[in-house]
């Protein structure tokens, strides 16, 4: 029952009264999804205020969820914050000028950021199966994408194409703005994608994700766009990073930091000589966001657990040059990683 | 120069620094996007931080433009408030979180919201172009969606073809979700796009927009698909919605408040015994975000003037049977309302 996801950080909170105004963190409480309300549970129990607008669509959602469905009041929802003596907030997921509104009608405010990430870490059987569909999509948009490459096309023309396939297969959305770098752009691991035109012999990286009934996905790939013969370099790193992302998935399991998590794919890249180009961190957590806990980096303390979504994401970076990263979204069943999106991951010629 | 805006919010705070992480207000005081970065004007100029994966970019991106670009301290942003008598702020576009480590390090805070948001309601040239292009290509994805309608297609897909045609005449990306609403989904302000096929006779409410260099448009329209001829009061509403609509760009003008702005499509309604079903305000500010100041709602004291961007949506809604939105993103020049988003609005039956 969703109803328990506010009453466990609200227990856990050790306050009187938990206030959430956050759209994610409100989504995650009642699986409403509306850019205006706020989630209030107390001793009594949860209730869930929101605008004329709202009120209809969540009554018919909340039915039965023991989630009351209220009116938002006249004077904002600070009122609701009234008399509390302690209150739990997010204090990452609210502004200041929010906060300092609430201070002046609470008592305390007590902060409960980790209670939420510890709770939206771990996904139950209906989010995995959602985030499961998000990569479904994904992967059959990457698919279907690789007889739509045609030379002369722009990244920008790519991603729209990539981006249309996921839409029309189901996703109600991108779940990040899609990189789609051609040639020396996958040099650089933010690649701002543009006008530049596809050429015989280019690079493709396409770093790519949908939303499904409010999850993420997100996958990387690395192609060739026709083989020049001039990509020794390329193919020799392409293995080893391959080589980093299959030891990530062999060896992280239950129990290990993400620094621990981290270390599997890096000291691949290392014996190999090429841990100085692998710039970013192996893996971020996902969920309704498209970046959370835990995160799988060299100084990360998080612990992984079964149930949690991450990804899987090695790259090297030549500056000027190309780059190269293979990334999955993958998920931790009894210790073991599954993969959630997985299509080829051997090197793609087109 | 876009030094001046950093340099005009800072002289405004009459405090001894300005510091801004919000990704927004980032891209407003230097026209570089991107996820990570901090912008410090003082006495001595502006300067903007970021980590290693945007340092090349942003050095290319602002060089000659008097903005030095520097490496992210290795202790977080927070570490360049150290020693800041007043450290002005945007309270309401930072987490509390993030507010109250800035406390330990500035003597006193100051907010200068209110400036930003007099500073980014009126654009300049660049600005007004970029919204321009963001509304063309709004249009014109419109105009050639009106031959892709079929019957039995759902909302989902409409909305992906729509979208589809956005990114490929050169949009960013949305900026916003799609509402796209077949029928009785229409009388939903907040519509969620969805499984519903399209029907001969059917209302087609659809609200979107776009991005283009980092701007958005917003525009709505509602057409027929096909005259079963059983819409004679819908045919009724939408001429008063339309007048509403044209009532609000014949009217609106420079010195005017919000609230009169809105009152002049309001009364139209109220004419014809349509207000109560004019369930939202008239308009929202638009620029760098979809909603921003000024507002035209009944209670808006926002003043107007030259150069602001917003919009004039007039709409009736009736519960369960069918809703019209008639809407253009627009600007003021000249004390009059210019039409940014412009195609047809006259009763499109398909």
């Amino acid at each position: 029952m969703i109803i328990q996801r506010s009453q466990k950080i609200f227990n856990a909170s050790g306050a009187d009264r938990l206030y959430v105004t956050a759209p994610d963190l409100r989504f995650y409480l009642t699986g409403f999804s509306s850019s205006d309300g706020c989630v209030v549970t107390d001793g009594e129990g949860t209730a869930f205020y929101t605008d004329a607008r709202y009120l209809e669509a969540a009554a018919a959602a909340l039915k039965g969820s023991g989630i009351a469905v209220k009116q938002a009041p006249k004077g904002g929802y600070s009122v609701l914050a009234e008399g509390a003596g302690t209150l739990a907030v997010s204090i990452s997921r609210m502004t200041a000028a929010e906060y300092l509104e609430l201070t002046k009608r609470a008592g305390k405010i007590a902060d409960c950021t980790q209670a939420f990430e510890n709770a939206m870490s771990v996904k139950d059987e209906g989010e995995l199966a959602a985030i499961k569909e998000a990569c479904r999509i994904a992967d059959r948009a990457f698919e279907d994408m690789l007889g739509a490459f045609k030379e002369g096309m722009t990244e920008n023309d790519a991603a729209a194409e990539l981006e249309y396939r996921m839409r029309k297969f189901g996703a109600s959305g991108t779940s990040f703005d899609t990189i789609m770098a051609f040639g020396e752009g996958s040099s650089v691991p933010h690649h701002e994608t543009g006008a530049r035109k596809l050429k015989f012999g280019d690079i493709i990286l396409m770093d790519f994700g949908c939303k499904w009934g409010g999850y993420c996905s997100d996958c990387t790939r690395t192609l060739l766009f026709g083989d020049d013969k001039k990509h020794e370099d390329f193919k020799k790193a392409y293995a080893q990073v391959l080589k980093a992302h299959y030891a990530a998935k062999e060896n992280i399991t239950c129990g290990m930091t993400g620094r621990e998590a981290d270390e599997a794919a890096r000291s691949v890249l290392r014996g190999a000589g090429l841990d100085k180009y692998f710039t970013h961190s192996l893996g971020h957590g996902i969920g309704i966001n498209i970046h959370e806990f835990p995160y799988l980096s060299p100084r990360s303390t998080d612990v992984l657990a079964d149930g949690m979504v991450f990804s899987d994401e090695p790259g090297v970076y030549f500056e000027g040059d190309f780059g190269i990263r293979i990334e999955d979204s993958v998920t931790l069943l009894g210790g073991k990683v599954l993969s959630l999106t997985d299509s080829d991951k051997k090197l793609i010629i087109l």
